[in-house]
């Protein structure tokens, strides 16, 4: 049997990221050997805060967490979103406190350093704004080198966006980081609105993770209680999108992409209504699935198994399928 | 029964303005009261002559044609499309000369006179960049005052472009004054790429042109081949998209629209990525059909009959479902 593969994951936890972070725990293909904050969903520091928490209630404090960007490349932190994440950014959910603290390390430091250490086999799975990813390209160009894949939930190719009517959160936050990310020399997967709004989570999905005997399926079904009253809005029902989630099990290798085309991408950084737009070209699609020859960023659009909130269910109460 | 709409028909013929000036003709619901051209598929003066060639050849030369602008608002004319128009703009077909000329009055002037005479029935049909539109409500405010309507085929809402990846050609050529149009407060119907490239005439609807006993009916088909060339590398196959004739057919009201929410429309104006994308707003979108509350834009999505092909290929044969 092979060896888990390691993950960096950068998050600003955030109730979809809250059940990213269960997925990878509780997925053997995978070992979490690092994760960093960024202000996105809530502020860097308080993403730390949840992440620990969760860790606590998962029995996994061994895993390091590192405090991120507190401010995005061209903008200050906005403030969150509260309306969509709660207060706290996993929906007013009380988890009970933990001695860690964040390691003494900035994310930065912590991913240039695993990429070190697992050079070759890193991969990143990031499901907030790609500050800190920028960050360290700047540091050091050289990451590419030693990184696996990186994973990014966020943009949009042809779905509206979620923050403006063509920009995705994640990407609206930090376009011009997002656009030193797909301009790199590596392999990005974008997990774009295009698919994750087309895998949800309802209220069967919450109830049973709130029957589970498990304390953090409990927890997460807790946090979708506030998730379900935005999406509300969105979708017209109790439900939301498996955004951060679907980041994380592609990452893994679970779950295996089946239209994702290599196409070229620009991020929008113009002060106009088109920023943070993910820019996607996909006007050779018309004739089918094409790859562009020397693109590196695929765009994910379809995914087996097409049932994902079932597969995520299953992971979280530790009855895959 | 009622009089004939007047309609004023802005276009840069261009094949698929031949197609929608064929459609207009044969429609007995329509009267074409002037057409103005302007610089897109080709300039604004070959726009003009292969318009009165046309006329000429459906023995309608008593229709007025006047030249508009020849640069867009914040771009000069960038020398027309010859890779998907041909060099004379009609797919190198030869038109009978004909004797007419422009009238002695530009685009702009025949608009405003004919929104005069024409007063709250007037329809603006628009199948080029919107340079004449913009330029006539610059010099008069009131024009929307007494327009019934402006049908402009232009713009994407969730489709790729086809001129950048998220621009459609018309708008890109001249986005400030696609700007300055969905900005006026009169009712407009984009008709963007999102319905026009479902709408196509492949071969079979060419043969059928060209067997016909209409001479008019039989340039078009001879047009057609050039545009199926350009088709060719984006469908796959030899076939048109049928852009121009569709908003022709729904500002006729022949064709009826069956989908089209009135939902926000910004052009990008920036230098950036985007610009000349219509940054539609169809987030709402998601949760079904929905208008947004004072506005007067409404993007075209869905028509009945669905078989638009076979409408505008029984019209153009004079031999209408």
């Amino acid at each position: 049997m092979d060896s888990p593969a390691p993950i960096y994951l950068d998050c600003d936890t955030g109730i979809d990221d809250a059940l990213a972070i269960g997925y990878l725990l509780k997925t053997p293909a995978v070992e979490v050997v690092g994760i960093g904050t960024v202000s996105g969903n809530t502020s860097a520091g308080q993403a730390a805060e949840n992440t620990l928490r969760l860790l606590g209630v998962a029995g996994r404090s061994d895993i390091r967490v590192a405090v991120g960007e507190h401010d995005w490349l061209a903008q200050p932190y906005g403030g969150g979103a509260a309306h969509v994440h709660g207060d706290n950014g996993i929906g007013g959910t009380e988890l009970p406190s933990v001695q860690q603290h964040p390691i003494d390390e900035s994310a930065v430091d912590l991913l240039l350093r695993l990429s070190h250490e697992h050079s070759g086999t890193l991969r990143i799975v990031a499901t907030g704004p790609l500050t800190n990813l920028a960050r360290a390209l700047e540091r050091d160009p050289s990451l590419p080198e030693r990184i696996a894949e990186v994973v990014a939930m966020g943009g949009a190719a042809l779905a509206p966006g979620n923050i403006t009517p063509v920009a995705e959160a994640n990407i609206f936050h930090d376009p011009e980081a997002a656009q030193v990310v797909v301009s790199a020399d590596w392999d990005v997967i974008l997990v774009p609105l295009d698919i994750t709004m087309q895998h949800v989570f309802d209220e069967g999905h919450q109830g049973a993770l709130l029957d589970s005997g498990d304390p953090l399926a409990r927890a997460l079904g807790d946090m979708l209680g506030h998730y379900f009253d935005y999406y509300q809005g969105v979708f017209g029902r109790r439900s939301s999108a498996l955004h951060d989630p679907l980041a994380a099990a592609i990452a893994a290798g679970v779950v295996r992409l089946t239209r994702a085309p290599a196409v070229p991408v620009e991020v929008d950084t113009t002060g106009g209504p088109g920023r943070g737009q993910t820019i996607v070209d996909m006007r050779m699609q018309r004739a089918g699935h094409v790859d562009h020859p020397e693109v590196r960023t695929r765009v994910a659009l379809d995914v087996d198994p097409e049932d994902f909130a079932s597969h995520l269910l299953g992971v979280l109460l530790g009855t895959p399928a």
